[in-house]
């Protein structure tokens, strides 16, 4: 059973890190997001590709449970991201964006798709966010999205039309800041939830989240790491994670949201040990459970 | 009873940030520490300051309990720092130090002094930090020190030895990779761990404080906060609330070294919350119960 559905990106990334280069690898926020999701639930991905796209990676992902029904293949070449990162690996610097195939993105969503109860929304234009949300036959049971700083800018009223129909929204410590339009993350945190979501959960990179849900803040660091390869794909791995246990588990009370927190880290975690989804091909779902372990360990105040 | 006595700086500040600016108010590194710890034990300093020093200041400190018999006042000027906080409110730009009688400080301690058994160096000379270990009549119970990049930098040789000597280092992060020659926080603070320290805790400001102890991480957020005024001290009374718990308990098992790093956590969030120590001398022993209360639930995974 295919209890997620995420619609977004699907991409081939160059990216350089100062512990590696590679080229054409596969990316794009719904690739990570459904492929960590997986390891939790079925899942099922609206996106679209070129023609050129490798046949490898649409077996890799249908062969970890991620239904590619809601995939177009198109005319065309697929997305392409070309980015760098510095020494403290906290921002890219984006060299090239191709967006070819994806730039005409409309997503369809089929008759089966379109009852899928947990939605999330990956980081594409919010006009779009918003005509998702619209097929579907019922109000999914949880709903979240993504955004960032060029639709904060650029597609203010849209973005603000779409966050007020949904329950959760995950977004950068920076972009919070610029979307609430206020310094303090905190104001910032609770300005954004008197946008419409219950839940707002700021990405910090690698210092973890923090979560603001029914006026109260769960915060967690990032899983302190020795080898950081390559930062790509964290926060959608992140996101998938956290969406991948809630829909799972069917139900978001505060221990199951924070629980959830914490599997978003965990396989986000995974995803920087290296270069595009290299280290999640490799991981076991006992290596999650001994990460969640450990992470437990990490911050657990008494004992 | 004295517990806990500290070596550093007392200094009157002069700080702007976005959100006010004060001059010439109490500050330094010793006089935070101090109050901060006071809540918890008595505390000894040991510092210099000089005949301009208003009498107000010495008067707040011993009705907190600081036992100032080590407090050095001499012919000239008292140490004076000015500095300046930019919207993040991250790193302090010195505009101007004026060491005065700070600049020739010899710290000499008295017979009742040297047998303290919790010590803490703050962040002076490391020549100054290893002939106060050596006035001490037998080794402490626990020593912890503070050390800083100008250090690091230039009287590297005699910080490497009194770190031998010592069994918990506070550092910032930026400073740890800098000691250790690692970009990477995690091999940072276990190379540190093999300088002699059993105990390292790194300071990451806004992000919290990271705990490597007996091989084991733990990592707290800083508590979230809707008004930072200055950051000026946050550091030495995060120091002053971990060393003042840890003194006042007597003992630093696994449990104990936690819980003193959210009482250092929690005792920094209040000194950011006014400029010099105002919010501290407002600060009740029920609010920093209600605040640890907060933090705990904070960061409690279950439940």
């Amino acid at each position: 059973m295919a209890d997620l559905l995420v619609v977004g990106s699907v991409a081939l990334d160059s990216v350089q890190t100062p512990f590696g280069k590679v080229r054409e690898v596969l990316g794009g926020a719904a690739t990570y997001f459904s492929f960590a999701a997986s390891f939790f639930t079925g899942v099922r991905l609206v996106g679209t590709v070129g023609e050129d796209f490798p046949p490898e990676h649409l077996q890799l992902l249908r062969e970890h449970r991620v239904d590619l029904g809601g995939l177009q293949q198109r005319p065309g070449r697929t997305f392409r991201w070309t980015g760098e990162y510095g020494y403290d690996l906290n921002e890219a610097k984006t060299l090239d964006t191709q967006l070819n195939v994806f730039a005409d993105f409309k997503p369809a969503l089929s008759d089966t798709f379109r009852s899928t109860p947990f939605l999330f929304l990956a980081n594409i234009d919010p006009e779009l966010q918003l005509d998702v949300l619209q097929q579907m036959k019922s109000r999914p049971v949880l709903v979240a999205l993504d955004t960032m700083n060029f639709w904060i800018q650029g597609k203010r009223s849209a973005l603000l039309q779409v966050l007020g129909k949904v329950d959760v929204v995950t977004i950068n410590d920076a972009e919070a800041r610029q979307l609430a339009g206020e310094p303090n993350l905190v104001k910032a945190a609770r300005a954004i939830t008197g946008m419409g979501p219950t839940t707002v959960v700021v990405k910090r990179g690698e210092y973890g989240a923090l979560m603001l849900s029914e006026g109260t803040f769960f915060v967690v660091p990032a899983y302190p790491l020795e080898t950081v390869y390559d930062p790509t794909g964290a926060g959608d791995t992140f996101a998938g994670g956290f969406m991948g246990y809630l829909a799972a588990q069917g139900r978001f009370d505060r221990g199951v949201l924070r629980r959830a927190l914490v599997y978003g880290s965990v396989m986000a975690s995974f995803t920087v040990e290296d270069f595009s989804l290299e280290r999640l091909k490799r991981l076991t779902r006992q290596e999650i459970a001994e990460r969640y372990d450990a992470f437990q360990d990490l911050i657990r105040l008494e004992g």
